[in-house]
């Protein structure tokens, strides 16, 4: 199959598991990027985040024989949650190997979600030689974060459903912004965009210090980062675009957008006071471009994916800060 | 027209213009309150809040001749800024009648959503006594915020949605909790679940002290509160149920549910951690029965409408304080 046939059968097995996130905006954003400004909120989806939609891609993808023996995830953030509540929800089991030192309520969270929790000590072990080895004792299948085809066209719906969203709304030409780590999402996203929407543009926006994806973009090879964590924005902070994703960035998508952390805490902010949802840094950054960066974007109506939620409060209360 | 093809009609005619709101939920919810919950977020509504629909339906419903002159409205809430930008969209003008007190991001907000506020001196004018003058001078019409068919018609396509929604999620028994002030939201749903879901059943959700709906539900007769002020729940503060909504209300809902201000404040900072949503105090207090109630509920699931999300940065760190 090739990539938007994947994405549509995707589509299809998602439909009554994912959430169909809707199209959000505010005259006060319109007015405060000088442009229409439409939202979709991924923070809504299921455990928080997009990351939901390609976890149930890929595990509703495999075989009956693999899926039952259960699958496997690296991650202390958003696709922990999402592998571990997409096989609680097909009955399987999942395990997730995370970090002893991530913070409790996530770990808290993904046991509560169904996930058997294996930690390791970042200074002494290999998440991949335990991971590894789990998968091969027990025939767990990996479930990769963004280099993975399923993962991609899970993903992929969210454009999918933006395309048509956008149409009904009387937008078909602008950039797309979205919030970029790995380039599962913003891969998938472009592809969609390509064949249902070929006037709108997916754009990968990151941190500052952490925009691999934005110098690789304009160098034309693959970049990686000088330091891998030291900011806000921790679920999008990866060392390099993936493997199988940059090839599809580097074909369909416009240059890349980089904010600041303040600017991505003013975001959240702002998407608090005027659009009524929980952003958290990582997945306020595409919204921080079209607020923050409007002088690098065109056209008439721009397009924000938010892409997660899963805050403390403390981090919370900060970004409230800009409003007071 | 009967009430329900009044809502039927207000359904038609806010197509395209109000959002359908999604159904959210939550696994930890879930668990916490003993039973399925669904939530229906109209903080995700235009202007943040439910108030739009009724707003838009009763100026879309206007002859020509009437609409052109423009309408009035006394509130310094979330009816305020739904029927100003409701106004705005139709390219009419309003004016909203609003005490000198008013929190000056409520006054600035309407203004920027296009109406003309009209200040007045709480404790030496009447709205009532300025409203009519500038109505009589001006030709306008004024728009109640719950004692109004075509507002109550609005609000109702609420239940429309929900009705349709729920039964997409297999949930087609149970009660439905809606944040009560003056009566309007509750009683549009109750109508809309009497024709559409009725095995659905509306109950007014009202802060501890300000009961009036339920102890009227109870007694059978209209009863006031004794306070018009001092809670948190302002949106939804009114001084006795409305004359038209009241008998609605008698013939269709469930019996009331009351719950405190730290319940309220408890359920905004659950709907933050698992929902990603933002909600006011008084929109989360049928969210707060469903958690903090459950006994005073039957069956498998219930159905929560959680009425808005216009809150101060201020009262949403008290509430945050409840994860901390």
């Amino acid at each position: 199959m090739s990539s938007i046939e994947l994405i549509e059968a995707a589509a299809e097995r998602l439909k009554g598991h994912a959430r169909a996130t809707p199209l959000l905006s505010s005259p006060f954003l319109d007015e405060f990027a000088g442009r229409r400004v439409l939202i979709k909120p991924e923070c809504l989806q299921h455990t928080g985040s997009f990351k939901f939609r390609g976890a149930w891609s890929a595990i509703s993808a495999l075989d009956d024989a693999a899926r039952c023996r259960g699958v496997i995830a690296y991650s202390s953030g958003n696709h922990a949650q999402g592998v571990a509540y997409a096989a609680a929800q097909h009955g399987i089991s999942s395990v997730i190997v995370m970090p002893s030192d991530a913070p409790k309520l996530k770990i808290e969270n993904t046991r509560a979600l169904g996930g058997e929790v294996v930690l390791y000590d970042r200074s002494s072990e290999s998440r991949e030689d335990i991971g590894e080895a789990l998968a091969a004792q027990r025939g767990l299948t990996l479930i990769r974060p963004y280099d993975e085809p399923q993962v991609i066209a899970g993903q992929g719906t969210t454009g999918l459903e933006l395309a048509r969203q956008a149409r009904e709304l009387g937008v078909t030409e602008g950039d797309v912004l979205v919030c970029c780590g790995g380039g599962g999402l913003t891969s998938g996203i472009a592809l969609a965009l390509d064949r249902h929407a070929p006037g709108l543009r997916a754009r990968p926006c990151e941190p500052e210090g952490f925009d691999d994806v934005k110098r690789s973009l304009a160098t034309g090879d693959v970049q990686g980062n000088d330091a891998s964590s030291g900011n806000i924005c921790d679920a999008i902070l990866t060392p390099r675009p993936g493997q199988i994703t940059f090839p599809i960035l580097q074909r369909l998508c416009g240059p890349g957008l980089s904010v600041s952390e303040q600017d991505a805490l003013h975001a959240m902010a702002l998407a608090f006071l005027r659009l009524k949802i929980v952003l958290e840094p990582g997945g306020a950054v595409a919204l921080a471009a079209a607020l923050f960066r409007k002088d690098q974007i065109k056209g008439d109506a721009v397009i924000v994916v938010a892409s997660g939620g899963n805050v403390d409060p403390q981090v919370f209360e900060q970004a409230l800060e800009f409003l007071t």
